[in-house]
């Protein structure tokens, strides 16, 4: 039987999704191939690639201003290509640490700039989102993480500044609107929100590029990709294949919007229970709650394995919590039903009503 | 009906390799969920990548001195990586130019070392494997394109020399077995004879690294990657699970070296036609011709789209020749059955009766 997938990536897709992705796996269109042995040359690849980027930019509302681009090397990958293409050595750049993988980001960018941090909530083993702290104007961007999978914190409210954001949004793209005027570079491992893992996500603003004076590989310039169409050298097909089909999919659902107001009825739903239930907590600052990442703890921790194994008997699967946080982590991104959440809440309503 | 597919990469796979991947989409192993939606830490995919990394190492005759990555980025990557983890300012190394491919490594490698062409053929638009040229002793290594898949040539002598080899592999790893031992890094994009886009299989040597003094982004390093088993972040999942399935049935279908004794017959195959058939040619040197790529041509170039579409009317797809060469080629990587080669031998036999 089918489980119900709480993992946080690479995670759940659309169940529709995947079977068209196996069934192209088998056989793709009227080709007579696997869409696995097609060149990315083939008129049929060049069409899912060119509606994978016209659907990224109807769903976000992204002009011809900026590039987007379908990369490899995920997320992480990005950490040091956003500040090596955007920095030049002495050039300063703030970072927002709010988890560990700002922390990261922080790390790779400081080998091309001036990294500030300009606020952390490490103090608070990353618990909620700073605010207030100062954005000084001869910044070159700002970085945000947008959404902490790890420690399930989410950034509601942007910053009040004119310095232009580098967002990591790996696991709430696509979650919700976005006013993508306030953004250098957004970039997004597909494993979450978007696809399978083995393609990231880059929409990149064309005239904050070619200003650095070293001399970069030609993979390493968004520039490269821009103008190669992200085939430059041979592009991950299938994974930007099932993309495609998710964007195809929320588009089918109503779009970023009606993702979103999906994804606070599904978080509400939990968050409640989580509240309301006397057995567990929630570790996030409620007003910084993730609606991707839904972090809690049982108050008792010796309950653990019990509800863990509560879960899996009620096909629920990965809702172990990160070592970071200790606990459960439910991830519930877009492709999440309902239904899923509904069936955790029961879990954790049965086993409040065995265990007080 | 199944297309006979003769693209130069990606490529065809294996139709049982195929089939398991379709289904793995599907519904993964008794997991419950689609290969595409589970945890790169989960037990199930670690030990996919295990898996991979043995055959790897059980076909090729790799030993522990050696690491054995699955990497993105393609091939392109690898042309800067290496130099980058391998080149201090100043150091020198040495390149084979024998087709695209190797001059797009050599312009990456130069921004990171001296970079000398110890030779060319691109007097001859790259249709022989030059020889008898010197190879300084002080080079840290010399790079070498094993098989040049867009000219049709192959190196089937390797220099007589101490330096090391770094070898683009792409378009000829597993074909034939090899003396690691010669090697300090191996590396080819997944799309040709190992798996669909989106992987990269590099075979580093680890003593050879660690001696560059430049800072380097964390997923530039190799030793990031061997450290980290290739999961240092989240790798491309299916893609590698697709290469550990091909791996499986080379290993089932005897080897590399029942490889190469079947790509011999099928290239001798195709090679013996092209050499009797009246109105063909081949392009490359007869004693560097590619076992993979078989580059040839119409005499008569008026003929060309009509041979192409007896090709199509027989279901051969992929084999109108690369711009560079033009013609014909029919790329007959380890996963093409003879029976395949044969009916593209039959439709020239055919086309020569009709046209002479
Ligand atoms: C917010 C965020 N950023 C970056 C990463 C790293 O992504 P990748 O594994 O694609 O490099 C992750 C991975 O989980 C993430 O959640
Ligand atoms: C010999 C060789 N090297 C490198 C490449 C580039 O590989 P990628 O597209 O994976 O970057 C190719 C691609 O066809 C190739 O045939
Ligand atoms: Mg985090
Ligand atoms: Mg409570
Ligand atoms: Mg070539
Ligand atoms: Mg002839």
């Amino acid at each position: 039987m089918k489980k119900i997938n709480f993992y946080a990536g690479p995670a759940i897709l659309a169940q529709e999704v995947i079977e068209e992705a196996s069934k192209s796996a088998l056989s793709f269109g009227d080709m007579g191939l696997s869409i696995l042995e097609i060149s990315h040359r083939s008129k049929e690849f060049v069409s899912v690639l060119e509606e994978a980027e016209a659907l990224v930019r109807e769903l976000l509302n992204v002009s011809d201003e900026y590039g987007v681009l379908f990369l490899s090397g995920g997320a992480s990958s990005q950490f040091y290509m956003t500040a090596m293409n955007l920095l030049n050595e002495g050039d300063k750049a703030g970072y927002l640490d709010t988890g560990a993988w700002s922390s990261k980001a922080i790390k790779e960018a400081k080998l091309f700039g001036e990294i500030e941090v300009v606020a952390s909530s490490k103090d608070k083993n990353y618990n909620y989102i700073p605010t207030g702290y100062d954005i000084p104007s001869d910044y070159k961007y700002l970085h945000l993480t947008s959404n902490n999978t790890i420690f399930g914190t989410e950034i509601f409210n942007w910053p009040e500044t004119d310095v232009p954001f580098v967002a990591d949004m790996s696991s709430d793209i696509f979650s919700r609107p976005l006013d993508i005027s306030k953004f250098s570079i957004i970039y997004a491992g597909a494993q979450k929100n978007l696809g399978p893992s083995g393609v990231t996500l880059v929409i990149v603003k064309k005239d904050i590029l070619n200003k650095v004076e070293k001399a970069l590989p030609t993979m390493l310039k968004y520039q490269t990709h821009i103008d190669k169409d992200s085939s430059f050298n041979t592009p991950p097909v299938y994974p930007i294949y099932v993309s495609m089909l998710t964007l195809r999919w929320i588009k089918k659902n109503g779009g970023v919007a009606a993702m979103e107001k999906k994804n606070i009825e599904k978080s509400d739903l939990l968050y409640n229970e989580i509240d309301r239930n006397s057995l567990f907590e929630g570790t996030a600052a409620k007003e910084d709650r993730s609606r991707m990442n839904v972090c809690f703890l049982l108050k008792d921790e010796a309950l653990e394995a019990e509800f863990l194994k509560d879960c899996a008997a009620a096909g629920c699967v990965g809702v172990k919590g990160h070592r970071s946080v200790g606990g459960f982590r439910a991830s519930i991104y877009n492709a999440m039903p309902k239904a899923g959440v509904q069936t955790l809440v029961d879990v954790m309503k049965k086993f409040e009503e065995k265990n007080t």
